[in-house]
C-alpha cells in the first residue's frame, strides 16, 4: 500500500450505519495476488519492463519519430527478452503461450503503439509463420523475425474487405512450370490495407491470397512473400502507400501494399494447412475448405485474447488515476462552510466511476479465464475441436465487452476529472485515442457478438435436435430454458429463479447471488429460445428472403450476445470471489460483483419486467439498493485501484502523484496562516468564510450562498 | 442535392410494403431551410467562409505550428468581417446577438480550435468587457479587441476551482491611498488555469478575483488586467506556464496565470454591476450578492449557446459522412451469391446510425430555439427576468445533452467506418478529440444538468406554495401531474396518457403523438413530484444532514433534468415538424420524430413499466416497431444528411467523396471483364463466384460457404 493510498484511507469518513460486516477491510495484497492471475509472475516481470522510460510513450512528437522510437523500441525488447515467450524452445522461445499473452498484454501501459507493433511483429507475423508454416519455414524466417532482422507485416485486410476475409480478392496463382505462384491485386478494393509495418518498416510479408491452381480456387492461404531490399525499396511489382495520420497509435507506420506479377516460390506457401506439390496439385489435411479456412484464422485467436487483457489494463490505469484524483480533489462546500467535499463523496461521482470498477474487475477475472482456456489450446493440453470452439466463442464475446469498456471508461474518467482530465499528462486522452482502433480491429467488435450468438443458436439446435423449434421457444420461455443453452459458456446454468412477484419468493433478495445468476442466465437462455423460434425454418427459405429474416433480428442477435458475455463475465467475477478466503477481502469482493450484478439488472430492468421475471415492486428496490452498495463500496475505492498493483512509472499522471492533495493542503494552510496573523480565534474557518463573516456582520449577505455555480469558463 | 447523392438514392430498395404513405419521398431543399433557422443568411455566409482552405485545420501540425495557425486565422476572421456582429454598431459591429452566435458555431466545421479560440477572443474576452463594462471601456478596449490588436483571456477558472466559480480564491484588495487594487494569487490551487490566449498570446485579460475593499469581500468582480508586454514579455508580478498538450484543441494556447502584488487601476474594475468609488466605497445597481453575481455570469450564456450548436453542426458533419460511406460499402453478400449487401441495409447499422441522426435532429431545432430565446434576451426585445431566467436553464439543458451527443455520434460513426474511421483523413477522431472537452467547459455536464434540476424543483415548489410536499408528491404520481412543471420548458404540458393496458386505452399507438407526448412528460412530472417529496423538509435540516439528503438523490436528480431536457428537445422537434407544408418531407420528418420519442422510451422503458405507465404487451411492441421505423427511415436516410447543407468542403472526408464507390464499380467491372475475356454466359457472377463454382463442379465445395468471418487482421 502507498502511503499517500494509506493516509487518505484514513480520511474517509465510514458509510452509513456500522456492523460487523460494514466493517469490512480489504487486504489489497491479496486481491492484488488474485488479480495477477496464473501468469504473475510474466506480469510482473512485464509490468517491471513496462515501467522503465525507454519504452515509455513521449507526448507530442510527429508521426515519424513516435514511429521511428517504437522501432527502436522493438529492438529494445528483443535485447530484453520481453518477447520470444510464445516461440519453440528450439529456437530460443519458452513455448509458453499463456505467459507470453500475459506478457504482451502489458506492454500497453508503456505505450500501446508499442503493444500493437510489437503485437504485428511477433504476435501476427511471426505466428502466422509458426503456425501457419512447417518446419523449414520456421528454420528459415523464425530466427530473423524474432531477433528483428526481418520486421514484417500481416497482410490480410484489404480495402474493399475488413470484416469479411473469405472475400478477400487478391490471387496467387500457382504456375507448374516454374514452380511459383503469382500475386495480383486485381482492382483498387484489394490493395491490402491498414498493414502495420506496412508503409516502412516491413521487409517482409505474410500475405493472404486466394490460392489458385490447375484453375481451381483453393480459398485464402497465406503466403511469405518478401517485400523490401535491404535499402527499404519495394521489390519489383511491390507497390504501396503510406495509411497517414490516425486517430491515435501512430508510432506504428500502417499502410497498403499491392501487387502485380509478383512471384513466390511455391515453398513460400505456408503449408501446414494446405499444400501445392510441383505439379499444381492441391492438398491438405482438412477436406472441408470451410474448416480449413477456419482452422487456419483460429490459430490467431492470440490477437483478441491479447487485445481483450489489454483493453482491461487500460480500464485498471484509468480508474486508479480517477480515483485517486477524486479522493483528493474538493469541490462545493454543500454539507460544511469549514471545507469543500472530496468529489468522490458525491453519490453521481461513485455512480460514474464505481460500476466501471466493478465492471472492470468482472472482465479482469473474465480474461484470466480466457487467458488460460487459450494456454490450454495452444499448449495441448486441452486442444479438443470443442475446446477451440470455446476458445473462439470466448475470445468473441470478451474483447468487444472488454474494448468498450476501456473506451468508457476513458471517457467518464477524463471527465470526472474536468479540465486536468483533458492535459495530455494526465494520459486519459491519449490512451483513449490509441485505444479507439481496439473495438474494430482483430475482429469488429458487432461482428465478432453475432459470431457468439450464432454459436449460442448452433448449440441451441444440437441440444433440441430433431425437435420443433417453435415448440422449444414457447417452452424455453415458459420454462426458463437457460439451462439448455450454455456450452458455450463453459459451465451449466444453475436452476433459473422466476421473481413471479408472489410473496415467497419476493423474500429472494435481488443480492442474492442464485438469485442474481438466475435472472442473467435466465434473460440469456429467453433470449436464444425465442431468436431460435424466430429464425426457425430459415434454413428452407430461398436465400434473400432467409438473409431479410435474420437481418430483421440482427439486433436482437447482438443483444443476446452481449447479454450472454455478461453473464460469463458476471460466473467468472463469482468464481474469482469464491476463491477468497480472507474475509474483509471476500466481504468488499462481494459488494462489487454485486454492483456489477445489478447494474447489469438495473440496465435490462425492462426486459425482466416485461418478460414478468420481476415484479414492479421489486424492480422498484434496486436502484435504492445500487446506491446503498455504490455508499458501501466508496470507502474501498482507493484499495480496490490499488490492488490492481500498477504504480506510478505505470499511471504517469499528474494528477495522480499526490499534487492536488498538496496543492489542497496548501490553501488550507494559507488559510490558517491568514487567520493566525490576523488573531482571529482557531477556528476551522478558511480566508474565505472569514471574509465572508465579515460582510455579513456589515449587513451584506454572503456571495457563498450563490454556491454551486458552474463554471463559465476559459476555453 | 448532390447528383452522387441522387444516384443513390436510385439504388435503394424500397422498404416493406408500399402503401402512398409509405411512398413518401422528402424534398431536401425544404427541409434545409427548416434547419438554417431564423439566421439562415448568417449560416450561409459563415458556411461560405468555413469552407474555405484559409480556415481547416491541418492534420499533423505540432502543436507550435497548429497554435500560429488559428492565432492568424483570427486576423483572416477580421479581415472577413466574420466575427463583430455582436459587437455595438456605434464601433463597426451590428448589434446582432443571434446572428453572432449562429455565425460562430458554424466556425466548428473549420476546426474547432479557431471556434474556440475565436469564441474566447470574442465571445469571453470581448464579451466580458462588453457586458460587464460600461461605456468608457468600451471605447478604450473594444475597437482594439475586435481588430486583434488586444489578443485576450478570459481569467475565470483556478487549478482548484472549476466548477465553483464562487469559491476562487484570487484576490483584488482596493486601497484608496493610490485608487488601485492589487490582485494577488495567494496559493498554487489558485493560479488561473485552461485560460485560452494565456500560455503566448494573451496581451490583456479579464481577471475575476474577489472584490475587497474597507476590508470586506464583496465577491466575485471582473477587472481588466494588461498582461504582457509589447515583446510578449510578462508584466511585473504576472507569471504564468503553458498547459502543455491538450486531448484536443490544440491550436489553442491554453496556460496558467498567477499575480503577485499586481496594482490595477481602480477604472480598470469592469464596473457594470458593482463600482468602487475613489474612496473604496462599494455600490452596485444590484442589492443581493447572489443576485449580483448570477447576473454578472448569466451575460455570459452565449458561450453555452455556442458550444450547444457547434456540437450539433459536429453531429451533423459525422453522420453526412457515415451514412454516405454506409450508402455505398458493400460487405458480405448474405442475400445474395451475385452482390454484397450495402451496409446501411443491415439492421444493426440502422439502429446505430438512425436513432443519432434523430437525436440530432432534435437537438438542432431546440438549438434554434435556445437561440431565438437568446436573442430575444439580448437584444432586449424579452428580457425580463423570468427569460432571463429560461434562456439559462435552457442552456444547461441542452449544452449537455448536446455535446454527450456529439461525442457519442462521432465514436458510433467512427466505429461504423470501420479501419477507414479510425484514418484522420476521415475527421472522425480529430473532431471527436476536440469536442470532447465541450462536455466538461462553459460548464460541467453533470454540474449543469442539476441546475436544471434545482429549476424544475423551484418552479414546483412556486407552484404549489405553501402546500405540503409529501402530499403533493402523492398526487403528483396518482395523478400525473406533468402539467404542473413545466414552467421552464416555456410552453405548458398537454394532459397526460395513462397506458393501464385496458382494451380501449390500448388503441391508443405508440406513434402517436400526444401519446408520446403524454408519455414524455408524465415521466417529467413524476420525477419531479418524486424528487420534491424526498427532499421535502430538507431546508430545515442542519447543513450537513440537508447535504447529506440532497446527495443520495443526486444521480436522480440529474436524471430528471435530463428526462426534462430530452423533453424539451422532443417538442422542439415536433413544433419544426408542424412547420412543415410540404406532405413528404413531413410524413418523413415525422417518422424521424417518431424514432427520437420512441428510443427515448424504449430507453426507459423499465420506468414506464415499473410506474404502470405501459402495459407489459404495450411494451413488447415498441422494440419491433423501432426496427419497422428504421426500415422505412433508411431510403431516406441519404435526403436527411443531405437536408444538413454541409458540402465536400466541410465534410473534407475521403469515404464521403464516392471514392468507396468507385471502388466497388472498379471491383465489378474488373469481374465482369475477366467474365468477358473467358467466355463464360453473360451471368452476373463475380469472378470469385466463378472461382468457386469450378471448385464445386470438381466435387469440392465453395470456400464461399465459409462466410461471415470477422477479420484477423491487420494492425
Amino acid at each position: 500500500m502507498t502511503q499517500t493510498a494509506a493516509a487518505l484511507r484514513r480520511e474517509v469518513p465510514a458509510a452509513g450505519t456500522i456492523t460487523d460486516n460494514d466493517a469490512a477491510v480489504l487486504d489489497p495484497a491479496v486481491l492484488g495476488e488474485l488479480l495477477l492471475g496464473k501468469w504473475a509472475s510474466v506480469r510482473r516481470t512485464a509490468r517491471e519492463l513496462a515501467g522503465r522510460p525507454e519504452v515509455h510513450k513521449i507526448e507530442g512528437l510527429t508521426s515519424a519519430e513516435h514511429r521511428s522510437r517504437c522501432f527502436d523500441q522493438l529492438h529494445y525488447l528483443v535485447k530484453n527478452q520481453a518477447v520470444h515467450r510464445a516461440f519453440p524452445t528450439s529456437l530460443g522461445g519458452h513455448d509458453d503461450h499463456g505467459g507470453n499473452v500475459a506478457g504482451f498484454e502489458e506492454l500497453v501501459v508503456a505505450d500501446p503503439s508499442l503493444q500493437i507493433k510489437a503485437g504485428v511483429q511477433w504476435g501476427l507475423f511471426g505466428a502466422a509463420v509458426l503456425h501457419l508454416g512447417t518446419e523449414e519455414h520456421h528454420e528459415a524466417w523464425l530466427p530473423g523475425i524474432m531477433n528483428m532482422e526481418i520486421p514484417g507485416c500481416f497482410a490480410m485486410t484489404e480495402t474493399g474487405h475488413g470484416s469479411d476475409v473469405a472475400s478477400i480478392a487478391t490471387t496467387a496463382v500457382y504456375s507448374p512450370e516454374d514452380e511459383s505462384f503469382t500475386l495480383n491485386t486485381p482492382f483498387r478494393a484489394a490493395w491490402k490495407d491498414y498493414i502495420g509495418n506496412a508503409a516502412v518498416d516491413g521487409r517482409a510479408a505474410v500475405v493472404f491470397a486466394q490460392l489458385i491452381t490447375l484453375g481451381v480456387n483453393h480459398g485464402v492461404h497465406a503466403f511469405y512473400v518478401e517485400l523490401r531490399d535491404a535499402d527499404g525499396a519495394f521489390l519489383p511489382g511491390i507497390g504501396g502507400e503510406d495509411d497517414g495520420l490516425k486517430g491515435g497509435l501512430n508510432g506504428i507506420d500502417n499502410g497498403r501494399l499491392h501487387f502485380e506479377n509478383v512471384r513466390v516460390p511455391r515453398t513460400h506457401l505456408l503449408n501446414r494447412y494446405g499444400s501445392v506439390a510441383p505439379d499444381g496439385t492441391y492438398s491438405s489435411p482438412i477436406a472441408s475448405p470451410g474448416r480449413r479456412f477456419f482452422t487456419m484464422l483460429g490459430t490467431l485467436v492470440q490477437g483478441r485474447v491479447s487485445l481483450d487483457g489489454a483493453a482491461v489494463a487500460v480500464s485498471k490505469l484509468a480508474l486508479k488515476t480517477a480515483i485517486t484524483y477524486a479522493s483528493e480533489r474538493r469541490q462545493f462546500n454543500a454539507s460544511s462552510d469549514l471545507s469543500e467535499e472530496v468529489i468522490l463523496d458525491y453519490q453521481r461521482h461513485q455512480r460514474r466511476l464505481l460500476p466501471r470498477l466493478a465492471a472492470t474487475y468482472a472482465a479482469s477475472f473474465a480474461h484470466e479465464e480466457l487467458l488460460e482456456k487459450f494456454d490450454g489450446v495452444f499448449s495441448g493440453t486441452s486442444d479438443t475441436d470443442a475446446d477451440r470452439q470455446d476458445l473462439e466463442t470466448l475470445a468473441a464475446a470478451y474483447k468487444p465487452l472488454s474494448t468498450w469498456l476501456a473506451l468508457d471508461t476513458l471517457q467518464e474518467c477524463r471527465e470526472a476529472c474536468g479540465g486536468a482530465g483533458f492535459l495530455t499528462e494526465n494520459r486519459f486522452t491519449s490512451l483513449r485515442a490509441d485505444m479507439d482502433v481496439y473495438a474494430t480491429f482483430e475482429g469488429d467488435n458487432n461482428v465478432l457478438l453475432q459470431l457468439v450468438a450464432k454459436r449460442l443458436l448452433t448449440d441451441y439446435a444440437r441440444e433440441f435436435k430433431g425437435m420443433d423449434f417453435g415448440v422449444l421457444a414457447r417452452y424455453a420461455v415458459s420454462q426458463a430454458a437457460g439451462r439448455t443453452v450454455h456450452r458455450s459458456g463453459l459451465r451449466r446454468v444453475v436452476q433459473t429463479v422466476v421473481d413471479t412477484g408472489s410473496e415467497k419468493k419476493s423474500a429472494i433478495a435481488l443480492r442474492d447471488e442464485a438469485t442474481q445468476h438466475g435472472l442473467l442466465s435466465d434473460r440469456v437462455g429467453t433470449m436464444v429460445a425465442e431468436l431460435a423460434g424466430a429464425l426457425r425454418g430459415a434454413g428452407t427459405l430461398p436465400q434473400a428472403k432467409a438473409a431479410a429474416l435474420f437481418n430483421e433480428h440482427q439486433h436482437e442477435l447482438i443483444e443476446t450476445a452481449r447479454a450472454h458475455a455478461e453473464l460469463l463475465q458476471w460466473e467468472a467475477f463469482t468464481a474469482a470471489l469464491h476463491r477468497v478466503e480472507e474475509p474483509g477481502t471476500r466481504q468488499v469482493l462481494t459488494w462489487l460483483r454485486d454492483l456489477f450484478g445489478l447494474c447489469l439488472l438495473e440496465r435490462n430492468l425492462a426486459w425482466y419486467l416485461m418478460n414478468g421475471r420481476l415484479s414492479s415492486q421489486r424492480a422498484r428496490t434496486l436502484t435504492p439498493y445500487i446506491n446503498r452498495l455504490l455508499a458501501k463500496l466508496r470507502p474501498h475505492a482507493l484499495d480496490l485501484v490499488e490492488a490492481f498493483g500498477y504504480g506510478p512509472e505505470h499511471l504517469r499522471a499528474a494528477i495522480a502523484t499526490g499534487a492536488e492533495k498538496q496543492r489542497q493542503d496548501e490553501a488550507d494552510a494559507h488559510a490558517r496562516a491568514v487567520r493566525a496573523s490576523s488573531g482571529s480565534p482557531i477556528e476551522e474557518k478558511t480566508l474565505l468564510a472569514r471574509q465572508a463573516e465579515q460582510a455579513k456582520t456589515r449587513g451584506k449577505s454572503s456571495p457563498r450562498k450563490a454556491r454551486q455555480v458552474p463554471e463559465k469558463s476559459s476555453a
